[in-house]
């Protein structure tokens, strides 16, 4: 998917919404563990629900791993059903890769061709020949690790590089790697005073933003200092939405918390028209 | 395992070898395409030729990704194998996770439990509480990435924080992490020069060395910096001994070249014991 389609749907749907799909057996509603693949049936449901008032799903690929085999097969199942069925939603493989040179690229065709996400989440520390595999990619995505919402961000990310810090050493270095076009970044909503800071480095990149909600961001703060013309963010939100209920309701459920984020979004979109 | 338990095979087979399983459809030999299971079929032959001549193995999970479901199962088989044959044998998970809380403790039980591997290579960005879930597995190992072997290294790795390097940052606060007496870190082979200074913080710990060999590193100035009473070396060969020959006597050319290597090992270790 191009950049272009991905802001096209944004406006025509008036949501930057991205659904996480972090799948859990001991979360999803009981009476789904009879079926025989409850992960598969759960997010189907979940994106049948919710498909219109959002524009990215994010399935968090560790909570498949971890199932083996079995788990594979439901993220093979939900990647085809999203393409055949919603072909206009982006998506994002949330892998966190990184390794160097042709074990990245091992990487990029088992998610962008054999699975054909359109994105990738990848971690920075290996540097440029662990990146640029992915970026080579036409018309797919590569989500750089820069500032997460975790406490342990902290650790390294914010950690002084001669005049800068880690996380912006990564942003601006990165925009120097051959396809840097194809770069998203992560920036977690917790730290929404940092937008601004990370705007200078990259106007226009998008942004994938966890955090909003149950790590505690500010879906407005977070856009004040982070939209841009072309709307530039993503804001995801996983155990908020599709864990909203338990019960038999739970696709319904977790529509009426996607509705209530998209409704915000709406108007924060509203409020960017009267600026650009 | 217990590290105990790795030093005294390292000692019995006088060997301090691991051999990546970087196995590959596209560099196996030709005739092992018609078998039903090629890459598991692979393995076993590399395993049962090798297993005497080194104390780890070391699959590149992206390899198995690469190859979707299918993967997964010739990973499976490979680890079970290993562990109903070969009991003795350390074995890595060299898949480079690293993602917060719930989700780390998802690819833990994945790698640990699940696959029982007794190890997974990790990446640090993240900080603390990424890698902390995988410290609470008792006799299981993170390895952490410290400084790589390849180019990109040096984008982030080797860069100033304060008086030191990022890769020595990550040394020192990752040995504040509660359980850190279950980390091992990766030391790229191509900078023998920097594992003096890895030993000032890191005294005891075990390393894994990849880069000797087809990345160029040496393996006596590595063992002469690196080496200590308990050897805390781990020097991993992938493609230089797998992929020693392309024909049906791929499994006996590799055991050749795991036997060079061994040798070169044995002598470190007997100049060991006269340091010691």
């Amino acid at each position: 998917m191009t950049t272009q389609e991905l802001i096209a749907q944004i406006h025509k749907k008036q949501s930057f919404l991205c659904i996480g799909l972090d799948t859990d057996l001991d979360k999803i509603p009981k009476f789904l563990l009879k079926e025989e693949d409850p992960i598969f049936t759960f997010n189907k449901a979940i994106i049948d629900a919710t498909h219109h008032l959002c524009v990215a799903y994010k399935p968090n690929i560790a909570f498949y791993e971890a199932y083996g085999v079995e788990g594979w097969s439901s993220l093979r199942k939900t990647i085809e059903y999203l393409n055949e069925n919603y072909p206009e939603i982006f998506t994002i493989a949330d892998a966190k890769r990184g390794d160097i040179g042709n074990t990245s690229t091992r990487y990029a065709k088992a998610f962008f061709e054999d699975l054909n996400f359109d994105s990738i989440t990848i971690a920075p520390y290996m540097g440029k020949d662990s990146v640029e595999p992915f970026l080579a990619f036409e018309n797919k995505h590569t989500i750089l690790l820069a500032l997460t919402s975790n406490e342990g961000a902290f650790d390294f990310q914010t950690k002084k590089i001669g005049d800068t810090e880690l996380y912006k050493e990564v942003l601006s270095i990165s925009t120097t790697y051959k396809g840097s076009e194809n770069l998203m970044y992560v920036v977690g909503a917790t730290k929404a005073a940092y937008f601004k800071e990370i705007r200078k480095i990259v106007p226009n990149s998008f942004l994938l933003v966890p955090g909003v909600g149950a790590q505690g961001g500010n879906l407005h703060d977070v856009c004040a200092h982070g939209m841009t013309k072309d709307v530039g963010l993503l804001i995801n939100s996983s155990r908020g939405i599709i864990y909203a209920s338990g019960e038999q309701n739970f696709a319904e459920a977790a529509q009426q918390k996607a509705c209530e984020l998209q409704i915000a979004m709406k108007k924060e979109l509203d409020g960017l028209h009267q600026v650009f």
